[in-house]
């Protein structure tokens, strides 16, 4: 047995709590070596609770310490160029939440330093490591055919905060942060976009292909937001995406594809029920309906991650595949202001 | 209690027999008094089974006959417009399949001679008497608030015909009709839009509120047909509809309406099932579904137009929902060969 | 191509007019050359309707008839086995409705008498044919494994009369009959356990197997009649069926079935709605559900019927699946009236 | 605002840090003062990981500490009995696993002890929490009626392992103790339907009324073991329960309950879903389904029960319940083996 990757976690909030250290504990070929927040009583509370052996405040601390071997950044959105840049440099591998960066800029950049410094650098577009959509990228590949047509969409539902509530552990917390990082979201409707369009774009090119162009309106009432797309992928299928904010009711995410042999629909649930997504997949005659227990896409997303650096081979999704999904993001952003067809 | 209205068929082939004379011969406050096809054998083996009086080859035959009051279009489309107009200017309440007709124009001048004569014209997009879709209109209306957003969708599965030779009646046909005919349907892409959009459009402007304005992408390759619409009403909701011929299994069709209070699922059944649409709708924290078990549009439209002949209001759909669902299939066609937003 | 069986009916009462005749006009194999029934306008009425080319009123007629090949008996269940065994006597293959017979004693002397004569009797329990049911019977016997416990229910909702009054074509009945037959069902509790037994504990035997004991307590509180029932199999499964008549809603009907490999779950819809059983199948990590079109139990039951007579093998079910669907009906009459468990 | 009830959890064991800790650090209410186990590195452990300012081994540590108000009973089922009472007995509040004790006369004496101390005794039997069952509760009250019969389930899958290990957190464990477990729980037959009857019980009582007699079946084939029971209530309403240990495929637990008025099912989730159950819930034409996302009954429970401590009122499920459940589990024991029914 090979010895596990020596992990460290750059930002320890929110996403890092809920997520990635209920998932760390238990993934196989991570050891968590260290944790790294700018709020050290939040480095400190954290690193008690999983018993990590070293709590920092400055991410050069990781950088330095040449027995850590990958980081995982789950640092707000800003800051995640960066970091990823400065590991890499610091002959790190790398894990960083998704959107890879913000802009297609910095996203060029990343996949040159990956080029040059030969390290994995996946993206933690978690879905992809989901076991349902796994099985139901397998189905399209092997048994649906030619991808025709498809439907996706993801709806936040406004009883999220009431789930969230529910399934969350206890987190730990620091106002102060809270507020700053309030405030860089202030573009609210580039944020939403962005934030959740990573996911369902990043799923829309797993399950159904490249996308080339795309169409798009968008409404914002104050309250709500929601784009409605079409996007034509480059073997000629046409597809919608609906992301909406918020809607009432429960939240709500999937895709169905319809192809020449076969149909696959995917309802992606609420990450933290750690549950695979359901599957449903039809052709010559029947459905058939995986049942997936193993449904923790963070703690398989580690897992992935500790796997391909230890065997050196290409993470899934990979650095170009960030990139994609952030020229997506800016395609349907400019589609949607400019009324026009937008290539990608 | 008022006298059933006394009714004609005119065109007694394959919709007339699987839909409308087992609907008729049940419906309250219909008397089916005379069928009419210019194959003689059919309207009289028609006539034969549900035991009408009267069997005639010409439709003038229905137009000079003074004791019909009423008659139902159910000619191929070409000839809804000619036969609806001289029924009107022959004093008879009409009730006309879908779509009213085959161009603007000619759905004008059917407005018309409405407005002329104060004759009932119904049209039969049967969905709006869905016990379900009626259910899920009176929720939009009361409870679900500003509509935002909606997706709508209507694929014909490849299943399809195993369902028919299923569910229908035994059916009277004449091979060199059927040949005639088929002829009539080689603008595959046109004809597929009408007769399907007639539906999916209606639903949606009777759900989501008024169409201003169209984007579409269509895809044929030779095979499947499909078009993906991005629609604007005038309140500024932005929807989706996605139309599909064939996609591979059962068929499907359907809307999703979400508001500012609450949200409502339609899924609407093959007609031949004769169940009404099941409905989810969610408003407070609970969704609810009506049991209904009423549930053969084709009956309920058929009553509910002797209804309306009788009391004299406005039937549903009236003359003008059939301009605009022609209205609606003119300017998605028109959007996705021009590839630009068209205004309707 | 073999030609046709020539079929009458006797019988031409509601079940014959819902389920027979409109499967019977389209069934292969199947030439429906006359009908019976001592209502002579209602035999006259269907024959019209059906385009049958003979109207009888007496069974005699039939018997005597020597063109006639098979009849269906769909009379009352006190005539059944007078009828099935006069047409045995008179050399004509027998479908019978369900349930075969009113005793055990009676279904013996069928027994014999489809010994001796070596021609076919099939008994009209249709859920045999229905494609979900033969699905789940393959399952079980290809990859469910050994059969340990099963849950079966079969529930009258009060719903079911405006299902019906939807389904239903219109049905020509004569009031006097129907006063008539009203009074052969005054013990109310024995007829429903019969007639509704009879398909519920058929399809026990056919999915779990032979059922050698049963432990069964009865209520009956004046409107609301139910069993709840403890099944015991030769091969030491046990399993549990419920029914009642009615219960608040949808009807209900179905079994599921737990094996040591895998399990099935069998929903079957209300027969008018002509839909095959939908069916879950769960073996080795995946719930298989086939999509099933061709769904009249009765055409399919007709079809089958016809094959055997050409054939010459076992019809399904048989004259002993018969008698064992009565024995069981028998047991568990007793089973509730003593208290006791009672083999059969 | 009052101040939290001062707990101590008695027992670190699986159950304690599955449910029991995640649940009590985020419970309103609660204050969690000292855990307490023989392994001392297990209390120890979890302290910290919890941030739990005290680590006992010793249960009297627990009882002398006059700071402590309340305490958890988490300890293996054959301890609840002297625990519950020393507590009791030490002038604490008691929220105690299921089942409450291993026999009536055990079950007894606790009543008795409640009874003179005063204070609040609550079981642990925490789907009385789940908020789905309490909607089902409220209907059945206020709409159902009339109880007529019942359908209950609790089957455990054999999927049931793989979905333990994605959604529990990391557990400390002490291999001998494990070892020593094993063997208290050598009665398969009895521990099976003590520990998982105990819920399923639970509900039929809540749902359905007081259970009077049960006829019982009993199967074990070395692997598989299985109840079929009637159960009789109080008021003539008359239903099953299947128990089953394991079945292919995933987990299952619920009941249907059919009244004069209305019915309900109740589909209970894997409760480390944190999912309030699934609750249909029909009556005059409609099913309603509560969308409910306060989903943990071990949190709801916590809180329930420091709710008592400060109000005084009856805990749900009280000590009584508990006893009812002990006595319940005992008749079906005593109805399997000797076929007869039993009183209870």
């Amino acid at each position: 047995m090979t010895a596990p990757v020596r992990l460290a976690v750059i930002g320890c909030g929110r996403i890092a709590q809920i997520a990635h250290f209920p998932a760390l504990e238990k993934a196989d070929g991570i050891e968590l070596v260290a944790v790294c927040d700018p709020a050290e009583d939040i480095a400190r509370a954290v690193a008690t609770r999983y018993a990590v052996p070293a709590a920092y405040s400055d991410p050069r601390q990781v950088f330095d310490d040449p027995t850590i071997e990958a980081v995982l950044v789950a640092a707000p959105d800003r800051f995640h160029h960066t970091l990823a840049a400065d590991a890499l440099t610091a002959g790190k591998h790398v894990l960083v939440e998704k959107p890879l960066c913000s802009t297609v800029e910095q996203a060029r950049e990343l996949v040159d330093l990956v080029d040059r410094t030969g390290l994995v650098l996946q993206v933690g577009a978690m879905k992809r490591h989901d076991a349902g959509m796994q099985f139901a990228r397998r189905f399209v590949t092997e048994e649906l055919g030619q991808v025709r047509t498809f439907t996706a969409w993801y709806r936040i539902g406004d009883l999220r905060a009431g789930i969230e509530a529910t399934l969350f552990p206890r987190v730990y917390a620091d106002a102060g942060v809270r507020q700053v990082e309030a405030g860089f979201k202030a573009d609210r409707s580039r944020y939403l976009l962005a934030t959740h369009g990573a996911h369902i774009f990043d799923t829309v090119r797993y399950l159904a292909g490249e996308v080339t162009s795309v169409v798009a309106r968008h409404r914002d009432d104050g309250t709500d937001q929601a784009w409605q797309i079409i996007l034509i992928t480059d073997t000629g299928a046409i597809g919608t995406v609906s992301l909406t904010v918020d809607v009432p009711g429960q939240p709500s995410e999937g895709i169905e594809v319809f192809g020449s042999d076969g149909t696959v629909r995917v309802d992606t649930h609420f990450p933290f029920y750690r549950r695979a997504s359901t599957v449903h997949a039809y052709s010559a005659g029947r459905t058939v309906v995986p049942e997936l227990v193993d449904g923790d896409a963070y703690e398989r997303q580690a897992e992935a991650f500790a796997a391909t650096v230890r065997s050196g081979g290409r993470p899934v999704p990979d650095v170009r595949d960030g990139l994609a999904a952030v020229d997506l993001i800016d395609a349907v952003a400019q589609a949607a202001e400019t009324g026009r067809e937008i290539r990608c």
